[in-house]
């Protein structure tokens, strides 16, 4: 079974923790032992781990990329969001991560984002558990 | 079972959608429900999942790479394509999609990209289908 | 079952091989046909696949992530650690290799990395076997 999670974005640019969210799909399936797929089905956006602690670290990431400066580079593609499709592709559109008791095998600092990067707007995660 | 797909590139650096290809092994196997893994064998190049509806969205996310300037840097590694090995190591080597009643599980606009950055070559990915 | 590889990284920033230890738990594992999963739980830290018979090329990756000059940005998480952070999810923390005939079925110049953004520290990886 695949669960799907709406997401409302509401800024063009913006990390949104799906932690909870997910560790509830886990809860639900009652897996103990196996791993957690999350997916996003969209070209402008990403799925990535980082320290889910301290909020700065989320938007350090975001400021790190704009400091790449891909925003000033001439594109070809009409729509104006080249940069959001380029860092979809460098932070990937997906990830993983263990279940060991039937919990995510997180590290301590660790929690799972929905990178927006072409926002403000609705979007889905799938979320597969494999036992 | 592990599929092989040979790929023939034949720029430096290029996008090649690897889809369509994948769509058919999905098919041969039959599989309704599970998970599709692509990978690439090779350390200057990757795959990604990106729009595949306007062609200058992959050609720009090549460009915004190439913005990076990785080309002006002294590297040591004397074959002289480390600007290729770093971008295999942003983009990554490989990806997932869901299968779902039969089909890849991917979003309206995505598709599946064999990424070279050291071309022309003839390269391999390698596909397998879990139920 | 979960392994855990103990790492211990000796320098600011350095690329560590951990194919070889990968290869322990494929053999100990006995399986014949996977997939083996390989996750940091760290969120300074990363996971990737490249060239492993020149150390020049982890060298250069690297240096070359170091020429994006997240240095000099001005981040607000206070432990000055940003940049790598950014380069944890730029990198990513995890990869899969596929095992065929009991071996992981990697490309003749691809090696599995722990790569250190934020060292020297005492560091984990999660390799799990999937048959």
């Amino acid at each position: 079974m695949i669960h799907h999670l709406s997401i409302k974005s509401t800024h063009r640019e913006e990390f949104i923790s799906i932690t909870n969210e997910i560790r509830k799909v886990v809860e639900l399936e009652g897996v103990k032992e196996g791993i957690c797929y999350i997916y996003t089905p969209h070209t402008t956006a990403g799925i990535t781990i980082n320290e889910n602690a301290d909020p700065d670290v989320a938007s350090d990431i975001l400021k790190g990329l704009r400091h790449l400066d891909l925003e000033s580079v001439r594109f070809n593609h009409c729509e104006g969001n080249s940069p959001a499709h380029i860092k979809s592709s460098l932070i990937g559109c997906s990830c993983f991560v263990l279940i060991e008791k039937g919990k995510l095998k997180l590290g301590t600092w660790q929690g799972i984002f929905f990178c927006e990067f072409d926002g403000p707007r609705s979007r889905e995660v799938y979320v597969k558990i494999i036992s």
